[in-house]
């Protein structure tokens, strides 16, 4: 596996990556004078790209649900959120209504003057709390957007925030909800062009990606509460794994996963202790979304490490 | 290669699949009675699942953009449409705004009884055009969504459709514009489960996905005008592919394109002729899309076409 430096050494930044740092930059200093908690929510799956002129790449499956829900949830909590999202994957409060779904509720009326166009008196009840928590995260600038498509974009991207966030010591969570590819293809062995099928079926050879919680948790924000995510398709490997990566990183807590199940159960694992989360049938049905629980526990876990570091001073 | 019948006998069906073709039968049955036009539009990408419990895939970049702006202009010339596209990538209307955007046009007031929710007055004069047309296109019925996922989802929908629009003869237009892959892994190849980093860097063997274009010209609906689209990043091939695929399959037009320049610029490749077609800089300035002369040029062949056929009987 390459170390992690020489990935960095290897691989450019993306194109607007001095743009995100100086966002995130201005946003790390304000909530910092204002000693606010913070916290980074990744969300979303990256791509490896196959070809120089990208037409074919790798990508993990995630719609982003856990993370566009769950900075929704930190909002509620007084949390600054840092929203580090995969480019067109689910945003917070727009991810309740696809496009059609807003262009359904929308009523056109015409008088002699100009056009109006409203949203139908049905859908406001449902519409009008979310878009004033979404008004309210905005004009408070309590949420920061930035997005990433490629694995090497998010790398960068990662170390940028965790330069800023070094700053809040324990008052910064991160939040890594993010499904990052395992592997890729280094820039060298990659073809410039599209690749033929002429040529026959083609072999892809992968290499791993240097896994990045090992440095991040040690050397870039060895002080703040850093939660990883595991997501299993086999229950029989999902606490050892999650044990495993604990034992390896010294970070505070895994949220552990299976793909078919993660919507209504996750299992925390901490390094003394590990127990289930999960909605009820009942719970479910009421619309409740798991990531509402998940994030309450989550941020009272970061309250307890913050008084207990507090104890220490 | 696989041969296209052992793919469908290998390859089970979508979950959603009768239900789209009941849409599909539905939605055809109607139109032809009503003696209309009728184009089948293809949009954005393919995935190949790299797994059965699919963590992992290998998609075509495509965003739709194509696609979906040109199932807009069909409808401009009143052709019942059919948008077949991959889940989540962009719609005809829908696609001139992100979420973002929507939420940020809207202006919430609140009086002693109740909220209304209304576009801001600057925003109407650009969003009442594409609403209205939307609404039209729904209560009209001139356009039916159905959606894929993954390449074998797409080609189960694909044979579907041509089934249905066969009793169209020469009124029926294919305009092939989504991404298919080229590449595939055969169920039986699969691993059921994530493959997991502490096995090393995994080799991935793909297999060629057998090239549906021949028994959908010559079989499937040998009268319709059928369009393929060929996208390159090597500028040297485009117009050789183009040529090769028209001598193949026997259809009636390549839409050519390079990836760096195919939003102002496509080579249309007849069995006869190519010839470019072009947004100037004041053009691309001015918003025109290129898909509006692409599909004015398409309508006018198809129209040739028809009165070629009628000549004949």
């Amino acid at each position: 596996m390459t170390h992690w430096e020489d990935f960095y050494n290897t691989h450019l930044p993306p194109a607007d990556f001095e743009d995100n740092r100086s966002l995130l930059k201005e946003f790390c200093e304000r909530h910092n004078k204002l000693q606010n908690r913070i916290v980074l929510v990744t969300s979303g799956g990256t791509t490896v790209p196959l070809e120089h002129n990208t037409v074919r790449f790798v990508d993990n499956f995630s719609a982003g649900t856990r993370g566009s829900a769950s900075a929704e949830y930190f909002l509620d909590h007084d949390y600054a959120v840092i929203f580090m999202h995969r480019h067109k994957s689910l945003e917070p409060f727009t991810r309740h209504f696809t496009g059609q779904q807003f262009f359904d509720m929308l009523d056109i009326a015409d008088n002699s003057q100009s056009s109006t166009i409203a949203i139908k008196p049905d859908s406001v009840d449902v519409f009008a709390p979310v878009l004033a928590k979404y008004k309210i995260a905005r004009e408070t600038q309590m949420i920061l957007y930035v997005n990433f498509t490629s694995v090497v974009d998010y790398m960068w991207l990662l170390r940028a925030a965790c330069e800023c966030l070094a700053a809040f010591d324990e008052r910064a969570v991160l939040y890594l909800a993010a499904a990052v590819s395992d592997f890729y293809i280094p820039e060298d062995m990659m073809p410039t062009h599209k690749m033929q099928s002429g040529d026959g079926a083609p072999t892809i050879s992968l290499q791993l990606v240097p896994k990045m919680l090992a440095p991040l948790a040690s050397l870039w924000v060895p002080h703040a509460f850093v939660v990883s995510f595991k997501l299993e398709t086999d229950e029989n490997l999902l606490i050892v794994k999650a044990r495993d990566s604990l034992n390896k990183y010294k970070h505070k807590l895994v949220i552990a996963n299976v793909l078919q199940t993660r919507k209504h159960r996750v299992v925390f694992v901490t390094p003394t202790d590990s127990y289930e989360l999960h909605l009820s049938r009942e719970q479910a049905l009421q619309g409740l979304e798991i990531e509402e629980p998940i994030v309450a526990d989550v941020v009272q876990k970061h309250g307890d490490f913050i008084s207990s570091a507090e104890q220490r001073q």
